[in-house]
């Protein structure tokens, strides 16, 4: 594998979709806007996946599996969702090809489906077509349920993990008996969000609400988490909705209370995908490829063989088997890389280049001194380490390395991160160093959609944590309750 | 919940039909053909898919992920995958909707792919499109990928679970330098699957090798596992091909081997679905409902409080905890129903329906007596069990069960297997009883073909263990060198 990475400072993002295809994270494939997910890439994304499910399943969320296609009179019933959504999708018309008597086939045009059918671009319609079955009385509720598939939405425009037209991802659909047990579920979910990024992904996100134009299709409210990647742009990293009784009036989805008194349910849905992938990767990764935190890196250690023969390769091979066993039995994730295809020096540039949080070489002379040499990703340091002291080490670089890349991404938010007053001041910073960056506003579509026009910078969220202050809004000096947060997106 | 099951004797067709619905395992949704895994269902899909990632796993795999649409072409490069597959599929013909302007929405008819996209019906095509990048060298092999996903096959007539439109499944497709490791591949995953079949389902399967007219569209042999139903039916439980260069060849994946020499690669690909969910139902359930082999459910034990008062609740809910932590510290899968919504008798109904193997129950009365109820799933008989032995007793009894219903499954096989001389005698026997039945035949599709016409049964498999013993074809008399499994099938 021949490393030969375009910096970020020259070309960033020539750098990640390089990096995305030497990491073997993922390519395109002969399908328009569709990608390949390879081994290496799909395995960082099953660790996400794990931990995910297990944060779902331990708030009561239940997995099961709808049906890929919607009929298309579906969207239609939810005036919002279909404007958002059916339009730009894969249609499914026919259902048979036959023969074109010259060695290919063509459709078979006898074989039209009464009824198009629509590839799942999201499931509220066709869960919430379920849900009328599911639920009558109080007793069936709050239903918690979530799915992990494929989705796709057309897009015209594609790039590795971060939009294409195929994706994967989960989306959570909960029913429950009162606007306010809602209004908890989709709270609840966005922490859940929110944690997952900082405790795994390494990643600090700001928790907001979506203004109206950015809103979901069919929400009321739409909660997010944002991320800022390493070239001040922003990325949405996940969204929990809160749907109010929208798709429950839309389906007809109704339940007797304890009281007897019948009432369309309320909803929320959440969801994040393969998107994540690409935080991760612009979050941490430099000029030398991948950098993974070590609580998803599917291999956390990687160890190394020095060796000119095969009684050197014996010799330093059991030490290094041994290393292996000890860091196993404290949990640690390692890979002794004993293939002698390749060159050391080609394993310690795939490695690199792959993200391994902590690499090991061991060599003949390591074995004589009772070492080991010690190698970090984060910090690109190396070190020699005692035999006896290396799984101790380890383990707590574990945890040394997935705080200093939080913190690092933390640190490299709070430098790009400005509040400004005016509209001129707002257009320099976006122009010399981008970020995040806090402003009033005067809370209309007008405004909103005019800096998008004048800027390219939208409105990612009306943070959470938002302290009330009285101001004037930067572009129309109207009063102003809070500020908001304003970023070029990807 | 209604419990009121068609028996097995009266209408098996139906008996599976309410158990699957009753049992919460799956429904039919509102697309035609396609099943909503409800979140009983899906937690034991869950249960199998975490066993067999593992075994995958162990033996060298990785998982990955490739496109859902499949360009028309690259099925008429294959051509007789092309007669067996890409005829009976979901072609996406266009990727936009538009309003109609009466509230609903049309296909635009500008938005006309230019070559039409077929949903996967399996990945062969579009993985070896991708195969032909990844492999170069002899170093790039072996390649050993799996993909978890949803396939669909337009079938004219659905069963849940059984065959549906759209449908899970996993699907590895491997690569190799040499014919023998392919071969190797290939059996290895079908000892596999029937391991699986056998510690985990409980189900005792025969493994062979398919017919050249059942054979896989572009497989050279056809692998399988062939499982008996109660009813006498057998079911195809998971097929292992061996795919030959064929694939290499239409996708032209050449490696250069050590020597420096050209060729194609040598591929396997094999497969399990949630297929398996039909064979799991259908092996082991009863009249009162689903029953489980304590490997693959979600809830090994269900403990039951039975009360008057709070006071009571109180009183046996204390110890009922102190038997799940118990429990769950020997790594036992425990759910204590402390449901106030629901009747105790509600409740032995549900967990019996829904297959839990063991059933603790406790009462005021056994808090005095130190003793629980215990229920099993599998023989309907209750006893009544020392508290203090209860974990010891439920941990023997999660062997015990498994163990049992295997060996259930035996002797429901042995007993209805034949083995048969005469076509008469064959007709006579699949008319009585059905089940399997061992024959000499001569080895003509003409032959196969005959039987499958007059008597609906066809040829499960050429088992890969029968005796070598010169016979005569008991339809046409020509010489047959070994006895074949017949059976009609699902």
């Amino acid at each position: 594998m021949a490393k030969n990475l375009t910096k970020r400072s020259e070309d960033y993002s020539k750098w990640y979709n390089e990096l995305v295809l030497q990491a073997d994270l993922a390519e395109n494939s002969g399908v328009r806007g569709c990608m390949v997910i390879k081994p290496y890439g799909f395995s960082i994304w099953e660790k996400m996946q794990a931990e995910l499910d297990r944060m779902f399943k331990e708030t009561g969320h239940q997995n099961a599996y709808f049906p890929l296609f919607i009929p298309k009179s579906y969207f239609s019933k939810e005036a919002s969702h279909v404007d958002g959504f059916a339009k730009e999708c894969a249609v499914v018309t026919h259902y048979r090809l036959k023969d074109d008597g010259e060695g290919g086939v063509v459709v078979d045009p006898d074989a039209k489906l009464e009824e198009e059918l629509i590839v799942r671009p999201t499931s509220e319609t066709i869960i919430w077509d379920t849900y009328r079955k599911w639920i009558q009385s109080y007793r069936d509720l709050p239903l918690l349920i979530n799915q992990w598939a494929n989705v796709v939405r057309w897009e015209m425009r594609t790039r590795l993990f971060l939009r294409t037209t195929e994706f994967l991802w989960q989306e959570g659909h909960t029913a429950h008996a009162t606007k306010k047990e809602a209004i908890e579920e989709t709270e609840q979910m966005l922490d859940i969000y929110a944690d997952f990024a900082e405790r795994y992904m390494a990643i600090p996100v700001v928790k907001g609400l979506k203004t109206e134009s950015e809103r979901f299709a069919g929400a009321l409210e739409t909660y997010c988490i944002e991320a800022l990647m390493q070239d001040g742009k922003a990325l949405q990293a996940g969204t929990s909705h809160f749907l109010g009784q929208n798709f429950a009036k839309a389906f007809d989805v109704k339940f007797t209370a304890k009281d007897g008194k019948q009432d369309f349910v309320w909803a929320s849905s959440w969801g994040v995908s393969t998107r994540l992938m690409g935080a991760l990767i612009m979050t941490h990764s430099d000029d030398n490829g991948l950098v993974l935190p070590p609580n998803l890196a599917p291999d956390q250690v990687v160890i190394v063989p020095i060796y000119r023969s095969d009684e050197q390769f014996d010799l330093v091979s059991k030490v290094a088997k041994e290393v292996m066993s000890e860091l196993r039995a404290k949990g640690v994730r390692v890979k002794f890389d004993n293939r002698d295809t390749h060159k050391p020096g080609w394993k310690f540039n795939e490695y690199e280049l792959k993200g391994v949080p902590v690499r090991l070489a061991i060599g003949p002379r390591d074995v004589e001194n009772g070492t080991l040499e010690l190698a970090r990703r984060d910090t690109l340091t190396k070190e020699t380490v005692s035999r006896d002291e290396v799984s101790g080490i380890v383990v707590a670089l574990m945890d040394e390395i997935q705080k200093n890349l939080y913190k690092k991404a933390q640190n490299h938010r709070t430098e790009n991160t400005s509040e400004v007053s005016t509209y001129d001041e707002f257009k320099e910073v976006l122009k010399t160093k981008g970020g995040f960056i806090y402003a009033h506003w005067d809370g209309t579509n007008e405004t909103e959609e005019k800096v998008k026009n004048e800027t390219k910078a939208t409105i990612r969220c009306i943070p959470l944590d938002a302290k009330d202050e009285d101001g004037e809004c930067m572009v129309t000096g109207k009063p102003s309750k809070r500020k908001v947060l304003f970023a070029k997106a990807y």
